[in-house]
C-alpha cells in the first residue's frame, strides 16, 4: 500500500533502525566488555552451571584446580615423556642462554627449576614450556651491561638481572590483572619477525667472534685461537648434519631435541681427555651442588637503578610476553585449544616474580622448548612439573660433570638454534602479500642490526602504528554502481560494468568517520561532487560505517549544507546501530529529514528516480 | 544456465573479481596521492586547459596572481571596508595580546602590520585577517618564561620570542611543503574546544588578578586597588552589554567591533583627564611612533636556547595552525569555497619567518578578527593588506594617543574576548551526542587549567588517539540476518526479526583485519562458532573490510583450520579490491576454494542452502 510522505508516493518502506536498546550505561558496559574481555572469562559452560560462582572464580584464577580434577594416568604418561624430553634440551639451552646474558651458568638451570613450577599452577596453556630465550637475554645483557658492567662488577650485575626479573613479573602481571593484553596485539607478527631475525644475526656474529677467540673484528691483533675454532666448526657442523636428517626423516624427530646434550657430553668428554683447558679450549668452569639460593636480599630497589630497571623491565616484559603468548596461541591452534592470554600474563607475571627471589632471571615461553614439549606429546602444564624435577636433579647431582663443558658447544648449541630465528621465507611471503608488513619486518631486522634492540623494536611498533592511524586518517571511500541483474551495488572501480545513474552520485563511505577522517572525507566528496554536472541526489552508503565522533557529523552538516545551496538532496542508507543513533541524537536526521533514510541502496535509488520521473513529467 | 562447480549444479555466478588493475607502483602512487595530496592541488579546471604547467605551477604556489589577475573595482570597495573595519580591532587586540605574551604593547601592533602584506601574497582563504591569538600568546609566555624571566630579562625574552616565531615559521612551512596536513587534522574539534575553554579560564583570572592589583590569590598583603578595579568593572560591563545589545539587534553587529576600541578611547580618555597614574591605575606608558625596527640580528640561534625554541615551536606551531585553518575552513564553508590546507601552512609559515625578521611574534588566522572580516565582507586576502597599511598608519602618527590607555582596558578587553571562547553549549552538545568525544574536551579543559597547556593538549590528543587506536583494535563485528521479503542482510541485533538458519552462520567482518584486531576477531568469532550446534556453513561477509593485513590472513588460515575440524565450510562474500587481492596472492582463496567466493550474501546463502538440501537428500 502506498503512503504519502512529504507530498509524493513512495512504497511502503523497510523500516530503519536507528535506536540502540538500552540506556547509555548499557552499551558503555557492551563497549568495555569487548574491549577488555572480549573472550568472556567468566561465562559459564554448560557443566559448570551447578557451581557456585565462588568456586568458578577460582578455578578462573587458578588453573590448576581447573584441570587437576580432570586429571589422570594416561595424561600423566604423556606429560612425564614430554617433561623429560623438553628436560634434555633445557639443560644444555640454559646453561647457554645464561653465558649469553653475561651469567653464571647455573643461574640457567635455576631458571628452569622455579619458574617452570609457578607456571603449572597459573597457566593455562598445555603446550609452553618455560625457560629463557635468547632474545630477552641478550636485550637484558645489552640494557642493563650498559650501565653496570658484568665483567668489571658481576655481582651487582646479577643482582640487577634479578630485580629487573622481578619489575618485569610485577609489570606483566598488571597487564593480567588490568587486562590490558590488548597492548601486546599492538606487536605485530611482522614485527617480531624481523625482531627475531635482527637478534639473531647479533648472536650469531657475536657467537662467532666468541669461537674465533676474536675480541674485535677490526682489530688483527686478536689472539687466534684455531683450537677453539675447530672444534666449534665440527659440532655447528654435527648439529646442523643432525637438523637436515631429521627434516628429511620425520620419525627421527627425537635426533633435534637430543642433539644439544650430545654436543655439551661429546664436547665436554672431549674437552677432559685432552685437557682443553691447555689447548686455549676454554671451559664452562665449575658447577657447585645444590638448588636456588634465595636472593630476595640480593634485589637493588636503591633510587640510583630505579630507572633502569624499570626501563628494561618495560621492554622486557612486552618481548616476553609477546613471544610466550605468541608461541601459546600458535601451538593451541594446532590442537584446536583455547588460550586465555590475560591469565597468561599473570602466570608468567607470577613465576618472573616468584623465580627472581630464587635467583632466576627472566623467563618466558620460548619456542623451541615449547615446540619439543608439543611435539613430545604434553597434555597439561604438568610437563613444566616434570621437567622441573629433571633438571632439580641435575642441580642436585650432576652439575659439577658440566664443568668440562667447552664454551665453543655452548656458542655452536646457540648459533644453530638463531639460525632458525631467520625466517627468509616468511619475510620474502611478506612482501608478496603485503609491502607494509614487509617494511615493517625489515624496519625491525635493521635497526636491530645496525642501532639498537630498542631502535629496532620502537621503529617497527612504531610504523605498525602509523599504518593503524593512516588507515583511520584515510577511510577508503567509492562510488558505487549497480551489478546488473542484481540489486547489489558495488564499487565502481572494481567492477567496471556496473550501472550508474547520470542524476544520482551514490558513494560508499570509509569507516571511520573520525576528527582525524572528516577533513580527508568532505574534500574527497566534494571532488566527485565537482566532477558531476547534472546531480540531483547524493545517495550516501552507510553500511560500512561502524563509529562516527562528533567532527564527523559536524562534516556531514556542512556538506548538507553545501548541497543544499546547489539543490542535491542528500540521502542515507542502511545507518548502522551506534552510527544511527548519533545521526538522530545531533539532529542531523532531522536536518535531511527522516523520509531521506533509507535500508538499501536499491530501495533509495527506486525512490530518487521515482521522483525524478515525476518530476520531468511536472516539467514537461 | 547451471555450471558445474565442485560436482554439484549451482546457478550462474555473478564473478567476483579479485585483481587490482595496474601494477603494484601504480597502486602505490595512488595510495600516497590519496594520503597526501586528497585535494589534488595540480589539477586543470576547465577553464585553465590551455595555460602552461609553469603557470599553473606558480599560480598554485602563489596564490595571488591566481585571484589578483581576476581583481575588480567593486571586490576592492568590498576589501576596503573589511580592511578597516579589522584594523578597528586589530588595534586594541593587537596592545593587548602583546601584554598577554609580556612584550611591550608596540609589538602587538608591529605583528598586525608585516605578516598580514605577506599572507595576502601566499593565503588562500578569502576571509582569514591575520593577527595574533590569546591562546598562542599565552602558550609562549608560559613557554619561554619558564627558562628566561619576561621580568629580570625583557630584552633576551623578547629576542626569544621573534625566534620562536621564526621557528614555529619554518616549522609551518615545512609541514606544509611535506604536505603534513594530515597532523593537523589529528587536533579535533573537541580537543579544541576544551583548549580554548581552558585557556580562556586561566587568562580571565589572570587578567582579574591583574586588575583587582593582586599578585597571588592567597595573601592578604597585597594593595587592593579600589580605582582600578572599579574602572575595570565599568569597562567590562560595557563590553558586555554592548555584546548583548548587539546580539539582540542584527542591524548593529558594527557594535562589538567597534567596541574594544571604544573602551580603550574611553579609558583613555578618563585616565587623562584625572591623572589616573597618580591614582594607582597604571597606564600603557611610552609608545614611540615608527615602524617595525629589523630584527635578523636579534634571533637568537644559540644552542643554549634551542632545545627549548625547538619543544615551543612544534607546539605553537601545532596550535597555531590548527586555529588558523579550522577557522579559515569553516568561514569558507559559510560561503560554499575551498581552501587549501597545505597552501595555508605554507602561508602561515612564511608570514612568520618574515614577521620574526622585523620584530613581530607569532601570528595566525583569529577566529575574532577573521570573523569580523568574513561579516564586514571581505572579497579576497586583499583586506588583509587594507588592515595592514591602516595599522602602518597608527604606527607612524597614532601610536603615542596610546599610552594613555589604562591597563584594565586591555584586561577588559581581554576578559570579554575570552568569555566568548568557553563554549559551553558545545560541550553539552558533546556531551549529548558522543560521550567520549566529550571526554576529550573536558580532558584538554582540566589539563590547561590544573597542570599545563601541554599537558592538557597531550592528554587530549592522546586520548583522542587512543580512540583512534581502540577503533582499529576492536572492529564491530555482527552477525548477519536476512531482512523478511528482501534480498538484504543486516545486523541481528539492529534488527532483531531479520530471518536467521539454523545451518549456516553469517557474519559481517568488521574492518580492518589488521595485527591490532586480528586476536580479538578470532576470539569473537569463535565464540559465535561455539554457540551454534548445528553449524555446517560460516558465511564472513568481507564487504566492509578495505584493509588487511598478513596478520589478518594469518588468522583466517588458523580459522579455516580450526573449522575444518569440525566439518564446517567457510564461504567468502564481497571481497573489497585490494583485500580479494591480497587473499589471492596469499593463496587463501584456493585454501577455501574459489568456489566459495560470492559476490553477495544473498546467493552465498542460496547456494549454501541448496547444497544443504541436496545433502539432506542424499542422506535419505
Amino acid at each position: 500500500m502506498p503512503t504519502i510522505v512529504g507530498g509524493r508516493y513512495e512504497l511502503d518502506r523497510m523500516e530503519v533502525n536507528l535506536r540502540r536498546k538500552g540506556s547509555f550505561f548499557t552499551s558503555l558496559r557492551e563497549d568495555l566488555r569487548e574491549t577488555f574481555l572480549p573472550e568472556e572469562p567468566f561465562r559459564r559452560r554448560p557443566d559448570e552451571a551447578e557451581c557456585h560462582w565462588s568456586t568458578l572464580m577460582l578455578k578462573c584464577l587458578v588453573p590448576i584446580l581447573e584441570w587437576g580434577s580432570k586429571y589422570n594416568l594416561t595424561k600423566f604418561q604423556c606429560d612425564l615423556l614430554a617433561g623429560f624430553t623438553v628436560a634434555v634440551l633445557a639443560v644444555p639451552q640454559g646453561i647457554s642462554y645464561a653465558r649469553l646474558a653475561y651469567l653464571h651458568p647455573v643461574i640457567g638451570l635455576y631458571s628452569s627449576f622455579i619458574p617452570p613450577l609457578i607456571y603449572a599452577i597459573f597457566g593455562t596453556s598445555t603446550n609452553v614450556a618455560v625457560g629463557n630465550t635468547a632474545a630477552v637475554s641478550l636485550f637484558l645483557a645489552s640494557a642493563i651491561g650498559a650501565e653496570v658492567s658484568p665483567v668489571d662488577r658481576p655481582e651487582l650485575y646479577t643482582h640487577l638481572l634479578f630485580t629487573a626479573a622481578f619489575f618485569t613479573g610485577l609489570f606483566q602481571a598488571a597487564l593480567g590483572i588490568f587486562r590490558l593484553g590488548i597492548l601486546v596485539e599492538f606487536f605485530s607478527h611482522s614485527t617480531i619477525t624481523g625482531f627475531m631475525g635482527g637478534t639473531a644475526v647479533i648472536v650469531i656474529m657475536q657467537q662467532l667472534k666468541g669461537m674465533l677467540g676474536l675480541k674485535h673484528f677490526t682489530t688483527n691483533t686478536d689472539l687466534w685461537r684455531w683450537e677453539s675454532a675447530a672444534l666449534g666448526t665440527c659440532l655447528i657442523t654435527m648439529l646442523l648434519l643432525n637438523s637436515h636428517v631429521s627434516a628429511k626423516l620425520r620419525r627421527l624427530f627425537w635426533l633435534p631435541v637430543l642433539a644439544p646434550l650430545l654436543v655439551v657430553v661429546l664436547g665436554g668428554l672431549f674437552a677432559y681427555v685432552v685437557h682443553a683447558e691447555d689447548h686455549g679450549i676454554p671451559t664452562v668452569g665449575t658447577l657447585n651442588k645444590g638448588l636456588n639460593p634465595l636472593s630476595v636480599s640480593l634485589l637493588k630497589f636503591e633510587s640510583k637503578y630505579f630507572k633502569l630497571l624499570l626501563k628494561s623491565a618495560f621492554v622486557s616484559g612486552f618481548l616476553a610476553l609477546s613471544e610466550g603468548i605468541a608461541v601459546g596461541r600458535s601451538l593451541a591452534s594446532m590442537k584446536n585449544e583455547q588460550i586465555d592470554g590475560n591469565k597468561e600474563m599473570i602466570a608468567f607475571g607470577l613465576m618472573n616474580v616468584v623465580g627472581a627471589c630464587f635467583s632466576c632471571y627472566l623467563t618466558t615461553g620460548p619456542f623451541s622448548k615449547s615446540a619439543v614439549n608439543f611435539h613430545a606429546g604434553s597434555k597439561t602444564p604438568f610437563s613444566n612439573v616434570v621437567m622441573s624435577l629433571s633438571v632439580m636433579a641435575v642441580l642436585l647431582f650432576l652439575a659439577p660433570l658440566f664443568r668440562y663443558t667447552p664454551l665453543v658447544a655452548l656458542s655452536a648449541i646457540i648459533i644453530v638454534a638463531m639460525l632458525r630465528l631467520i625466517d627468509y621465507e616468511k619475510v620474502l611471503r611478506l612482501w608478496k602479500v603485503d609491502k607494509f608488513d614487509f617494511l615493517i619486518c625489515i624496519a625491525a631486522f635493521f635497526g636491530v642490526i645496525v642501532f639498537s634492540m630498542t631502535a629496532g623494536l620502537l621503529a617497527s611498533v612504531g610504523l605498525s602504528t602509523l599504518r593503524t592511524l593512516l588507515y583511520v586518517a584515510r577511510p577508503s571511500t567509492c562510488r558505487l554502481g549497480n551489478i546488473a541483474g542484481t540489486e547489489m551495488y558495488c564499487d565502481g572501480q572494481q567492477y567496471p560494468n556496473s550501472i550508474s545513474y547520470p542524476d544520482i552520485l551514490i558513494l560508499k563511505l570509509g569507516s571511520p568517520i573520525y576528527f582525524a577522517s572528516s577533513g580527508y572525507l568532505r574534500e574527497r566528496i566534494m571532488r566527485w561532487i565537482e566532477e558531476e554536472e547534472t546531480m540531483q541526489y547524493l545517495i550516501l552508503d552507510m553500511g560500512g560505517v561502524t563509529s562516527i565522533d562528533s567532527d564527523g557529523i559536524g562534516m556531514l552538516v556542512e556538506l548538507h549544507k553545501h548541497v543544499e545551496r546547489r539543490g542535491i538532496k542528500i540521502v542515507l542508507t542502511n545507518p548502522r546501530i551506534g552510527v544511527g543513533e548519533k545521526l538522530k541524537v545531533s539532529k542531523y536526521v532531522d536536518l535531511i529529514g527522516k523520509e531521506r533514510v533509507f535500508l538499501s541502496v536499491k530501495e533509495a535509488v527506486d525512490v530518487c528516480r521515482d521522483n525524478l520521473q515525476q518530476y520531468s513529467k511536472e516539467e514537461v
